[in-house]
């Protein structure tokens, strides 16, 4: 091949943009075209940027508004007080809330009018039959076209089926119709294929959208449970002689789907017809292509690629930077472009087995495309261009007339479910670095445009900010100095669209299984201590499987601990904060470079999934990183406003001897957190583990070992809770109590720690966190396809067993039989088994005693209401079914009483307000939970729902150190809100220390 | 007279301070002459800014420093580290520290050679042989003299009286001497006038250094009790032919020493000689110089009146910003000399009936009076010019050259009690802006300092930043809209030196007395109440004076206020906060403008005095102006940080209806502490007002309804504490409970509240200020004319009576005679009666049980240890004589209980660790005091004696609203810290939202 001149090459693409875009100069898309409705729409949404966001969000929720009462609402609440109205729509809209029935009429249907409208420029039809008339007035105008079929997100194994069988229908809709459609661009008529190479119809899709159990973390029965649904569609198009393109959607499915056209690909050799879609956004898109482009020669098997850029960078940057993961996006937009001209070049050069479909509506991109072709040889038949449907039609016509080549990508659905779509493509079209606005409706100069684009990162990521790369390495090693903050980041969990962080973890799984079963000893003033009493430590899911033999301490073990925590004291009290936080950071590195291990004891003691178990680990680390800072911040002393002659100073000091009483459910994070505040703070720990995590505790351990924490600082004593709990608690030595679990065990510990016992000095402090009996409402405007998954993940996660686990779901009548509906298909979709298998998201929960508590609870649930659901539980021991209970109201125990198991109360309501008022109605007061689109009732939500931390459409749990201070209200604890601010100063008393700074009359303040 | 051409005037001021410069240019005052010890002292002081402070301290505690190794110890902590030191006394102090005997010998006799060198320039003799002696030399040297006894401040009339005797002593040693000079400026020798007019001698004295009980508040009995005590010894100079001259000294003594010196000069109408020294720097001198003048002349009683400039500007700006007064000096300099040159002139206009004595250093000054007193013709004999003893030879020289008439101003006594003296002439000597420095040092352009002074405030002030006038008004009345915040400031007390206070004040009592006696109502809902259940609120002093007949609430009635405030809350809770905040700012309002009411209330009902009654109502102001500061920054929402597509917003809201119990001592103050912050965070309360201070409590009832605070918000519920305290605690809809007073009451208080009662939904918050055991260390280097009234003033004032109050005093061993000798002559000076008198320091205790309780004390004192001193008490009721106990160890009953009166426990240590060891020896820790001037030892304490409030060098009662924010560890408190920035929290809880802001993968913070 030659190699081509890349300066000359570039002088050949401006050339050509030049013409191509004098060619079309004069045109407009409809899109920009002023005096269409459409570019009416268009028109307003640029001139006021101000507005954007909330027109984006009406169109959103506008296909849930289902009446006009309704509509006429959210439109007051979205633009109620906007000046940027047009005058008359303001009028209207005044008088339509006023409850103008006139107003309300027109409105409602000038609105309906404009939104099918707006649907319409980018819908291709709403069934099969009107897809096919505009497909084939489509093909009359010479174009080819790629039909996919829209719809809601697909969250249950039945709404798969459903959408396969909307594909299956589509096909037998072409099938006979292809038969008679000319073939395009070729002579001989007899011949069945467009421009005599490709099928005369093609057909796009998503995997996620035929299989709804796609999960990264397992990723071969993912693969093939897609396989399994894509199979057939596959199959029928081929029978149907047409052709097929696997979509790419979000970053965390791009394996998987790659894995998927290979799988197919090599399943169907004859058929060369399959296509891939990649994205030029995506860092990885250069290794991927290239190792495809291998793969598809070393098997002889030629490869269509559909090239585009990426249409979901705001959702991969917003989910990176949401788990600290790195972000797998280029941050600029002319990194992409060059990446795009790059690719496509590398597939032109395997021409010979790789067939080139250009996705954009960039002319520098399709200009580089021909100028390449030509450069390279490249036969016309290996390469088209495609463009989608209502959005550039003078490119898309100077394409067909130039190379003959077009393929339009067209959507097809119910339009108003396919608002979804409608916003991308509007969002898209309205942004600042939009190729179609810049060239359309800004007239921006032509040669700035088709420049080369850059491969430098540049004004994007630089305007935005953000870097791609989180800016926290591991803790130094060896400083013993002391801590250098930094601006605190939540510290990643395990991101297994990652192989390597998949097969490393397996592997490790397998490595700790062999630690198991050996002894776990105390640790007191820096030694390990075996007793005689040893109990052990079992695998939920096998209780034949000792996870441990744990050494048990008595009285006098806990008494010794006490001692030794009173004697370190006084000394550590008076170490200085920055080395006090260097302890923490050291054990944080620790951690973090032991994070598979840490999980995997979760996975094995308690049973935590995968995800689950990464995720406590990450938090762990979080706390010691957060609550190190943060003692930093708080080292004092602090100044006080001090007149001249008078120095006034604020001191934070520890109190002395703390009690940590941890729970099982986050063993590590939620232990780490109390311990590491305590100790960081200055004060001495004697912990006591969950007697079923003991060696998930003994974990901490060994994290402050590896720190060189100073011994008698944090002590270790796993024990029998009716023999220490109390003995601890109440020694008069103990000042501060931690204690995390229920509400009853609460409750008994402020009590005793009220009582002054002989020999105390102090009145004990407690910080406690507590039960929840945590709702999601679901309004009348909730979006679906996020509110039920939500309230999936939010109930059943982990089995239920979180103290911030949805047990209650309240939904507004209208709504409640489609929510109904799919949360149950959803439910019923969920795998169930061991945590061990990531192939499960449900497993058992904690112990045999609470699977009869919560199945006693399902009891009482069958007699209070009516149970809507009753999920499968495979054989063996601590499985509890998924329970979905209705007809709950809030006189019910089952909607009062903390179950901490996978069983969800459903509670229907009439009002926002009286789903607030139910939800309001426990003694609880922990997390909760609204879905809505309402302004204002998101807005009377975040002043009026009581919890402790309230999320607004999202899941309830999975609160993170720094950004959501966690902890509840009313019996659900005293709202001392761990991984916030104010938490360490729960932990430490406050002296002030004022100063005469006069003598004889002179201060150095008035010197 | 002609009047004065003011331009013409200061050409020639201008043209004379020339020709008196000219003649004293290549003079240097021996204070700079570097090649004399005291020379090189300056110049390295005036080279080395930085250790100015630090030198100057040094010089302060020298006279304390007893042994060698005491004084290497603080060279060594002052200026161990200090890289300024010359090398060779960097070396020495090295040596000496390190324990080198012949190094510590050299050193210390060296410093102690220093230090009598530098008191040597100043003071003028130590005995008053040796005094005489150096007189007549100055006698002889042509210049008069006016002398002055140096002393330790006068804190008890035993020190008063020994004061006396020196100036007796100093007299009959002068009165001899004088036959032996001649006298000055006279041709006739025989005349036994110096220059024909006046006695050979003056001294000069200070009226509070003859009586110890001078107070501005007692003005007439501090006037009779100083007239008293100079009188006999004006006699004694009168009849030994002498002059005396009042001196002033800081300005709450001024209207004193004005009175005292018009009573004595009209006692002895025929006697001319008595002079008054009188302050240019005070705002106020330009109307009492024309007042006292008007005064000479309706009286006809000619008056001699010394001008001086002012040595206590330091002094006067610390004690008026310190309080929140007006700053009675001017500030800036030439605002000074510009009142100097303006005053002298109205002197000297007076010519024929006052006499000037111009007491500067200053050459324009001097120039000034010079012409001055020419244009206006002035007669020689009318006029005199007088500089201090060792400051300015030239000048001196230069005036008795001149004029003759110069009169050295001669300070004699010990030269080591003579420091304090000694380091004021220092720092005048080193200020930027000292004329001597400077002319001799700085040699500053002499036009400059010559050019006439500026009557606007300038460079002093203005480089300070600080302004005469507090910058707060009054709230403006009227403005619904919210609290408009500004910077807090203190309320002032009442500044009972200013006549208009005392005198309205005293009115007041009388009107509020009539007030007394009547129905005090219930107030539950925004109404009054009253019950059939009445019992009379008491006057400790006279429990036959009823100050109120108090309904008594009954468990109805606090069900019925417990309603009333839970009902209010739902819409209090909702009000805005800078709304909340106004109510409490238009209460402080109500307040202020009722201040002498509300305290006249206090004095009736518990006993108060003057100062502290008004510094009760004031600190109620303070609660009320910064808790509604507070309210306002603490209004949310508040950011959290958030990762793009996700808002986090952290909020404070009210927890509920919140349950105020409040003590007697502080019976306004605490009160309107707690009332108000549980109000302004959004709680409504309902408050039960200790039985003892009723009366005083219905107070804040009348600020609420001044502010129109809603209904139900505040309820007052006086009642037996044994039938409603435990109900209204109980109560299951209490969320808050705020308390001060007693730890057992306190202790029972927590331990009811962490009983969860039925129908109760949240775990109640107790918010608790308990007892204190405090103590005062004295170390071996504290300055006693310090710490003698500190320790009076914390252990006695309020007849020991406040949870500060200083209980223990712990002396350390070499100091403790000295410190105890003058303790208990200080004691035995206080003054003891009704608190309506402010004659009284002391009056009696709250009422009969706690005389009895505090009785028994005593006796366990007697027995425990050795009582050292016990007062006096009047005649009447629930007096408690003050009692000072010996010979006390921790172990003591006396060491551990908090008594809560004027029994004071004094123990002796060896060392300053085993002095903090003991002052930490009890379960409490809420105050504790430390006087020493041991850098090392006061950062010891500073970091290692446990209380809530610390204070070094200074008293340890009196904590300020923001500045020190108060409360106690162990079993003193909970440590909210009331006053402070974290005060308003506890009333609060915290809620956080967390708002997914991305649909459809778009995000406002993306686009």
């Amino acid at each position: 091949m030659v190699p081509i001149d890349r300066q000359a090459l570039n002088t050949r693409i401006v050339e050509r943009g030049k013409e191509l875009y004098a060619a079309i100069e004069s045109e407009k898309p409809s899109l920009f075209q002023e005096w269409r409705w459409v570019g009416k729409t268009m028109g307003w949404l640029l001139r006021h940027e101000e507005l954007r966001t909330d027109a984006l969000r009406f169109i959103d929720v506008f296909p849930s508004l289902a009446t006009p009462p309704i509509l006429i609402d959210h439109l007051e609440e979205y633009f109620g007080s906007s000046v940027s109205l047009p005058a008359w729509l303001r009028w209207t809209l005044r008088h339509a809330s006023c409850g103008g029935r006139l107003a309300t009429t027109v409105l409602a249907k000038t609105v309906h009018y404009t939104m099918r409208k707006l649907g319409r420029q980018f819908i291709i039809g709403e069934s099969a039959n009107e897809a096919v008339q505009r497909l084939s007035r489509i093909r009359r105008e010479g174009c080819a076209f790629s039909v996919d079929i829209l719809g809601e997100s697909v969250l249950s194994e039945a709404e798969a089926e459903r959408y396969g069988t909307l594909y299956m229908d589509l096909l037998k809709a072409l099938g006979p119709a292809r038969k008679e459609w000319s073939p395009l661009g070729a002579e001989q008529k007899t011949n069945d294929l467009d421009w005599g190479f490709h099928p005369k119809f093609s057909v796009s899709l998503k995997p996620t959208s035929l299989y709804s159990q796609g999960r990264p973390q397992n990723f071969d029965g993912s693969v093939e449970g897609m396989v399994a649904r894509v199979r057939p569609v596959y199959e029928k198009v081929l029978e149907n002689g047409g052709s097929l393109c696997i979509d790419m959607e979000s970053y965390q499915y791009k394996d998987l789907s790659l894995e998927v056209f290979k799988r197919l690909r090599a399943e169907y050799p004859a058929h060369p017809h399959l296509a891939l879609a990649m994205q030029a956004y995506l860092l990885d898109t250069d290794r991927d292509l290239a190792q495809l482009l291998d793969w598809s020669v070393s098997h002889g098997l030629p490869i269509c690629i559909r090239l585009v850029k990426g249409a979901y960078w705001d959702y991969e940057v917003i989910r990176a930077r949401q788990n600290s993961w790195d972000i797998p996006v280029f941050m600029s937009k002319s990194e992409t472009d060059a990446a795009f001209e790059r690719q496509a070049l590398l597939i032109l050069k395997h021409h010979p087995t790789a067939f080139l479909a250009c996705g954009t509506h960039n002319i520098r991109s399709i200009a580089a495309v021909m100028e390449a072709a030509k450069a390279l040889g490249v036969p016309d038949h290996r390469y088209e261009f495609q463009v989608l449907y209502g959005m550039a039609e003078p490119i898309r016509r100077l394409l067909a007339r130039i190379t003959g080549r077009v393929r339009l990508y067209c959507p097809y659905g119910p339009i108003l479910p396919g608002m979804a779509y409608l916003v991308r493509r509007l969002l898209e079209n309205t942004a600042n670095q939009s190729f179609l606005r810049l060239v359309f409706a800004d007239k921006m100069d032509i040669l700035g445009l088709l420049a080369e684009p850059s491969e430098a990162a540049s004004e994007r990521g630089a305007v935005a900010g953000f870097s791609g790369k989180t800016d926290r390495g591991p803790a130094k090693e060896g400083i013993h100095e002391g801590c250098q903050p930094g601006r605190f980041l939540n510290e990643p969990a395990a991101d297994f669209t990652k192989k390597e962080e998949r097969s490393l973890f397996a592997q490790v799984i397998t490595v700790v299984r062999q630690e198991m079963g050996k002894v776990c000893p105390l640790f007191i003033n820096g030694a390990d201590r075996t007793t005689r009493d040893i109990l052990p430590s079992l695998n939920p899911a096998d209780p034949a499987d000792v996870i441990a033999l744990v050494s048990q301490a008595g009285k006098a073990e806990v008494e010794e601990a006490i001692g030794a925590a009173q004697a370190a004291f006084a000394r550590w009290s008076k170490v200085e904060s920055p080395v006090k936080a260097g302890y923490l950071r050291r054990a944080a590195a620790w951690m973090r470079s032991h994070r598979y291990e840490l999980a995997a004891w979760q996975i094995g003691e308690i049973g935590k999934q995968w995800d689950q178990a990464s995720a406590d680990v990450a938090e762990a680390i979080d706390f010691l990183e957060y609550y190190a800072r943060e003692m930093v911040r708080l080292d004092g002393p602090h100044a006080l406003p001090s007149p001249p002659g008078e120095l006034n100073q604020y001191f934070y000091e520890p109190r002395g001897v703390c009690a940590v009483i941890a729970p099982w459910n986050f063993p590590l994070a939620i232990t780490t957190g109390m311990v590491s505040a305590a100790v960081v703070t200055g004060n001495c720990v004697v912990y006591k583990p969950s007697p079923l995590t003991p060696a998930i505790g003994r974990n901490l351990v060994e994290a402050f070992r590896a720190a060189g924490l100073p011994a008698g600082v944090f002590n270790y004593v796993p024990g029998r809770t009716e023999v220490i709990a109390e003995y601890l608690i109440n020694h008069p030595w103990i000042t501060t109590i931690a204690f995390t679990g229920s509400t009853q065990v609460g409750l008994r510990i402020i009590e005793n720690a009220a009582t002054v016992r002989p020999g105390q000095t102090t009145v004990k402090r407690v910080i406690c966190e507590m039960g929840g009996k945590n709702a999601i409402i679901i309004d009348e405007d909730a979006d679906l396809d996020e509110a039920v998954p939500a309230v999936l993940v939010s109930a059943f996660g982990f089995q239920g067993q979180k103290c911030s686990s949805c047990s209650r779901v309240i939904v507004l009548d209208s709504v409640y039989d489609r929510f109904i509906d799919r949360l149950i298909d959803a439910a019923q979709s969920l795998p169930v088994g061991p945590a061990h298998d990531p192939a499960f998201v449900l497993g058992p929960v904690c112990d045999h005693q609470a699977q009869t508590r919560i199945s006693g609870y399902i009891d009482v649930a069958a007699v209070e209401g009516k149970i809507l659901y009753s999920g499968k539980t495979p054989a063996g021991s601590n499985y509890v079914p998924i329970t979905i209970v209705g007809d709950i109201r809030p006189e019910h125990r089952i909607a009062q009483e903390e179950i901490f198991g996978p069983v969800l109360a459903v509670m229907k309501v009439k009002t926002f307000g009286e789903a607030l008022e139910w939800a309001n109605s426990t003694r609880f007061a922990l997390t909760g939970g609204v879905f809505s689109r309402s302004p204002r009732n998101l807005n009377e939500a975040k002043m009026r729902f009581q919890v402790g931390n309230l999320y607004l459409n999202r899941h309830i749990t999975g609160a993170m150190v720094e950004r959501q201070p966690f902890g509840g209200l009313r019996m659900s604890g005293l709202g001392t809100k761990a991984g916030g601010a104010e938490y360490l100063l729960h932990f430490m008393d406050r002296r002030v220390v004022t100063e005469n700074t006069a003598r004889r009359g002179f201060s150095p303040d008035l010197l």
